[in-house]
């Protein structure tokens, strides 16, 4: 059996992941509108031998609370597909994975934007299926309404299967076929006429086929349905594990549902997000860490961390003093619990817990020297608990270049990930499986 | 008042467009689907000072009938979105004109991908709307199915007007206000409550404001509601004219519409399309557009022919012998005539007139030297006939190369076209006036 190697995205959020990138002085605030600073990222992300860039997406706004929306950047001008598009003709051999919901869209169109960025980029294109929880996004899309969590999965298994039907019903070497009198060879093309409760498609994909077959789907699911699905349709799923024991659970939860779709252990990779913080030496990582920490703003810390806790407000409180008792939902329980414990446990202040749960946003966070980061990336690698690791960098470029300057290297050096690009797509770089036809 | 000059857009369309252009010994046969190929030709608009390149589009394969379908090459693998974002980042002046319809989405979606491409290319961005007659569409978005006229220009109206509320809903300055405390000045940001028959929209576009005011309006109506439509919104409308008469007939019509909506004479710029054959000498140009007829394919072109007349085959008839007698339809009757008059009075075989319609595809055809094409421009420009050219070279490169290095240095001499460009966005250089906000 051949080495493995851990497989790494590279999650791109404008001016970086840390809830106040944006006010930090190494930032370029104007980040998410700047297409400059999309490429050179993403361009550190391929000198560093990424499997693949990430841009997440909402068609919205991100916070109906003027007080985060105001103070707390998350997102950028830059609608996904189009941003990627603009990298792709950048960049040589990175994927480029964005997110699109199936929601308010049908497939025909959506499976075309993709397999349009996958003939820009030769074969580099994923799509990351979501289904759009967010009553912002529904709200500006108001002919459907926000629909319940069954019924949007419902529909996204419809959107996926007629998506892939398309991206499979045009062969390798249907157009301009040898010879050269023709244009189309039509016994090529298989027109889908693909009918369910929500979509219906007739036709043929205008495009050619793409370069790796078809383009990479990712998933994040996190309940059964969307593990289902995930285990179904998906090439690569993202989670946000904290602990290992959190992540081997979710890995051996997704790997055992393969069996199901006759899909083998290797044709779905599991990259859960990681925020590291680098330095060259420990008290480096945490003075990083700590300059970054300082720029959260109270009102944006206490008003994430009221979220958190599913309260309303936490103003009417000492900033300095303790969280006061509170009642419990059922809902979210367990993170609520994982907060007051914190709490109590290292007697943090309002203002404290706020920063910390804020500045991570509720992701596994590495605050390390380059030993450190790897250290802690290859046990959760090696102990079945990922195949890979979707690097959220917290500030743009640095975080991502300290990244690559720094642990990358080690991480070749244990043999764990690759020197080289094995090949031009996607596909071939994440080595899993190929579909059947074309 | 100041010199008049012509406005000039590049339809780009694959290998060309004269209907065999991708068979011609000069072209890039899998031209649709190559990226480089677009930005080379880009770039030769871009030299030219072109105000825009103008990309066609429709969500389907483009003939159903396969004899069409296999040796006609008309489209390429690459939403126009897409296309342009990655053009964008490869040009600096040159206008980018995408073709979307309101058919098949939401006006959120599409208002967000325009204002994506408009942030990407620093304003320079335009959307032509189209309503999309064609039932290839409709059959791959079958939730819909294919509207009636009147309901499709229903739909595009609320579209549109959903779209230009989304645009004007952001104030310049609205992110990263002076000060640097906060990221966003929420007073600058306008929610739209959008609500009509077939759309609602209730949220924020998650843009800046476009650097331009907002993306350039463009539109191809014909119909009297179309051409409502765009004398209401757009900033720019394309027209396929034969004659000077016909010209100057739509131009007045357009012209006489603006009052309506109060609107200035100069703040729509009417552009009918032009098909340029140049050569150094008139037998050039002449031998030029012989060698691209000889290219059709007998079967293309007496199956678009038979398309033309609306009957079902011609391939009964000896393709050397003239055309027989046939029915008349009411729907297109006009063109229906002119085919089988110039038949009667040139004495025109089916063949030969088969490739007369096919190669040109009914738009004004100007074959000569670059001063004979620049009179024929020039004419219309000063008569009344048009305020500039949308330019369809017959074969890419070459053909654009051809009108960029001889035909434009002659209208520049002339003075009816700009020597440089006026600035960097398309609205400064089409001279249209931005909306109020912003």
């Amino acid at each position: 059996m051949s080495e493995r190697h851990m497989k790494l995205g590279a999650f791109l959020m404008a001016g970086g992941h840390h809830i106040a990138a944006w006010r930090h002085p190494d930032a370029h605030a104007p980040a998410g509108s700047d297409i400059d600073h999309f490429i050179a990222v993403a361009r550190i992300a391929e000198r560093g031998k990424f499997d693949m860039i990430f841009i997440e997406d909402a068609a919205a706004i991100r916070e109906r609370n003027p007080d985060l929306a105001s103070q707390a950047a998350r997102s950028t001008a830059f609608e996904p597909l189009s941003l990627l598009a603009a990298i792709a003709v950048n960049t040589s051999h990175v994927g480029l994975v964005a997110t699109a919901s199936t929601s308010y869209t049908e497939p025909y169109g959506l499976a075309r934007s993709f397999a349009a960025l996958d003939q820009l980029s030769g074969g580099r294109a994923g799509w990351n299926l979501v289904t759009s929880a967010s009553e912002l996004e529904a709200e500006n899309f108001a002919s459907s309404g926000l629909r319940p969590h069954s019924q949007r999965y419902e529909r996204a298994e419809e959107f996926a299967d007629a998506a892939l039907a398309l991206w499979d019903g045009v062969e390798d070497g249907t157009y301009f076929p040898a010879g050269g009198e023709t244009f189309a060879d039509h016994s090529k093309l298989h027109p889908v006429h693909w009918h369910g409760k929500h979509f219906a498609v007739d036709g043929i994909l205008e495009s050619q086929r793409s370069p790796q077959g078809r383009p990479i789907m990712v998933q994040a699911g996190a309940s059964d349905v969307g593990k289902d699905l995930a285990a179904r349709t998906a090439d690569v799923v993202f989670a946000a594990s904290q602990t290992k024991a959190e992540a081997q659970a979710y890995y051996a939860d997704v790997k055992l549902r393969l069996g199901k779709y006759g899909r083998g252990q290797d044709d779905l990779k599991v990259m859960p997000g990681i925020s590291p913080i680098v330095g060259a030496t420990e008290e480096e990582a945490k003075a990083k860490y700590r300059a970054l920490q300082e720029f959260i703003p109270d009102a944006v810390g206490v008003a994430l961390l009221a979220s958190y806790l599913s309260v309303q407000d936490l103003s009417a409180y000492p900033l300095d003093g303790p969280l006061p008792e509170m009642p419990q939902t059922n809902l979210i329980q367990s993170r609520q619990q994982l907060i007051v414990d914190l709490g109590k446990r290292e007697g943090l202040s309002i203002r404290e817990l706020a920063r910390h749960f804020a500045g991570a946003r509720g992701h596994w966070q590495v605050v390390g020297t380059p030993s450190q980061v790897a250290d802690a990336m290859e046990e959760r690698f090696l102990d079945g608990a990922a195949d890979g690791f979707n690097v959220m960098a917290p500030l743009f470029p640095s975080g991502l270049e300290d990244f690559v300057t720094l642990v990358v290297p080690e991480l070749q050096r244990r043999g764990v990930f690759r020197k080289e690009y094995e090949g031009r797509t996607l596909r071939r770089n994440l080595g899993v499986a190929s579909p059947s036809k074309g």
